[in-house]
Parts: C-alpha cells; structure tokens; sequence
C-alpha cells in the first residue's frame, strides 16, 4: 500500500508517519519509484506499536527506538528477545539510593523473589528495571508508613504471576516469532491503565459487598 | 509533637509542611501559644498520604484536596466514604467520544460489567473516572488494532477482583473508619507501581517457562 492508505488505515497523520521514517521508529518502504515507496502489513503493525509506545506509554522517541531495536534483535532467542523488549520499556522512577527505607525495600524485594522461586528475577535482580521499580514502590511505602512486607505483597504477586499467565496466552495467539515480540510490549504497555482501572471498579465491588 | 519533630518523623521538610497547612492539604495544629502548635498522629498520617497523592500518585494539590474533602465527608456512610474517596483519584486519559473505536469500547465495557455482574460499577457507569479510563484504554487497543474483547478482559477482570479482595483485607486492618478511608486511598495510589512491577518481574518469569 501507499502512503496514503498506510495513513488512512493506522489514523496516523501522514506528517506523522515520515516523522517515523526520518527517527527510524518504522522501517523504510520498498521503493518502487524515485519519489514513491510501497508499505505492508509490517508497517502497519510497527505503526500501531510506536503509537502504543509513545502516545499511551509515554515513552520517549529515543527510548522507543531501543524497545524497536531489542524486538528486532534476532541474535538473541525467542525469550531472551521477549526479555530484552520487555526490558527496555522504561519504568516509573528508580529507588533513592541514599534513602535508608531502599535498604530495607531491597531486603524485602531480594526475600520475596525467593519465596516465590522467580529465578530469573533474582538472577538479573539489581539490573533489572521492573526490579529497581519495585523497590522504589516498596521503599516509598515504608517511608509514609504503610505496610510493605513479604506478607503484604505476597498476594499481589500471586496476582501479577495470574496476569503473566494471561499475557503471554494472548501473545502465543500470534504466529511468529517477531508478531509474538511485538505483542509482549504493546500488551504490557497497554494493558497497564485497563488494569489499573478494572482493578478500581473492583475494588467499589468489593468495597459494597463488605460495607455497602 | 511540635512542627520539628512532625518533620523529623515525617521526613518532610518544614516549608513543605507549612505549605500544605497553607494550601489546607493537612488540618491545622492546636495553638498552644500564639506563635506554636501542636501536632499529633492524625497530622503524621495525613501528611503520609499528602505525600502519596502528590509525589507518588502525581496529583495536583486541588485534585489532592478534593481527594482529602471525600476523606473528611462523614455525611456518608462507610462504603460510600470509601467509594467517594477513590473515585476522586483522578485516573488517566479520558476517552476521546468523537472516536467510532470509543463506542465499541463502550458497549464492550459494559457488557463485560454485566458478565461479572459488578452492579456498582454498572450503575454509577458512565460517570466513574475509573470506567471511562477502562474505556479509554480498550477503545486505544482496538484503535491499534490489537484484540480487547470480552474473552480478552475476562481474566484481567478476575485477577483485578482477587487484587481488590487483597486491597480491602489491608484496609480493614485499620480500626477507625478514618483511617480505614485514608488507607483505601493510599491502597490505590501506592500499589499501583508496585503492582506493575512485579507483573513485569511475572512476565520475565512466565517467558522463561515457556520459550526458556
């Protein structure tokens, strides 16, 4: 297809599209003419990805160019290459280092991948940013105050390992190698506000059968 | 306490301090003199949960104090103080309406509240913060062409219900009914990084046991 349909099928503006081209968050077309390139349904898909990225992760330009560049990594294998995508999608802020409640939120993290046998989580424990996100979460509750043990976050993660299960059935719908990457970062991106607010609704649910 | 040690034990500095007592984001003390006052637990929580809404949950001081009104409303019952309280939390996006993809992310959001049978939720509907951000996001999904129906929610549903479950059980930990509204709010705001965080851990998890 043409510009023009690429355009009129994704709803992204053309002007926005070559913006794209010329920061390489889409590959080239195929040339057919000096001035005209041919796109696919590869384009297509990209275009949907970079939007998900950038409008609704609010992921800077440079930053969605390494999410890009993992997911076309085909050195790597096929978890290493989920993993690497994944990875490079940025998290909310880094723990404070110097705070003496990140300490503490370490300890805590570091216990609670234990109990809960995620190896490759501890493996590449201090490295990983969802890791450095979760000891900020931790950190910043114990320092207002509230409870932020194993205890306390044992269910939630029960719940997260529930929702991982979820995601990657939704990703193992698609067929190859480099859909599946694809979906693993646009689903983890944007799946994250209808969680966030499913889990709200169901907490007015709960909240009205306990006290309503 | 005096307002030094309501920092010290708060970790928030003095000019913060007075700038929520200005701003009314935190009640004021007791006058013991006419230059002192007096402050107590009810002031070190508070000021815990001011610091949530405003560093971690990114609130602006209005919303925040529309936030602490709903708090401090005890014209309503329990479940109703709980319910106003969380709802005032703003949420992301709204929906764009002039979108034909908004509509189908409507009738899909709706049909999955009657599926859970979450009555709440369906009465007060079309006007939670919270289903119009569901919206939202279902609507962006479907705009990027990837799958977001009812099969699809279904499970992120479920896990969202279990979260609620563990989400109430911390709140009912606190005794006065105060508190118990202040934690649901904190609940929200604080788990919300944690959450995402360990689903990301989850993730990394679930990939290594299928492709590793």
């Amino acid at each position: 297809m043409r510009l023009a349909e690429l355009s009129e099928r994704s709803g992204v503006p053309i002007p926005t599209i070559k913006y794209y081209l010329r920061e390489r968050l889409l590959p080239p077309g195929h040339r057919i003419t000096a001035t005209q390139a041919e796109y696919d349904d590869t384009h297509l898909r990209r275009l949907g990805l970079v939007r998900a990225l950038i409008q609704v992760g609010r992921i800077p330009v440079a930053t969605a160019r390494q999410v890009l560049a993992a997911i076309a990594d085909d050195s790597l294998d096929h978890h290493m290459r989920l993993g690497a995508a994944v990875w490079s999608i940025p998290h909310g802020q880094d723990p404070d280092e110097e705070d003496p409640a990140t300490a503490t939120a370490h300890r805590t993290a570091e216990a609670l991948l234990e109990r809960l046998d995620w190896e490759f989580g501890r493996e590449t424990g201090a490295r990983s940013p969802a890791y450095r996100m979760l000891v900020a979460g931790i950190a910043t509750m114990l320092r207002l105050g509230y409870p932020c043990g194993i205890e306390e976050l044992l269910p939630y993660a029960r719940s997260a390992s529930e929702l991982a299960v979820t995601d990657l059935d939704l990703v193992e719908r698609y067929e190859s190698e480099e859909e599946q990457v694809e979906a693993a970062v646009a689903f983890t991106v944007l799946y994250e506000p209808v969680l966030l607010s499913l889990r709200r609704l169901a907490q007015t649910e709960e909240s009205n059968r306990r006290f309503g």
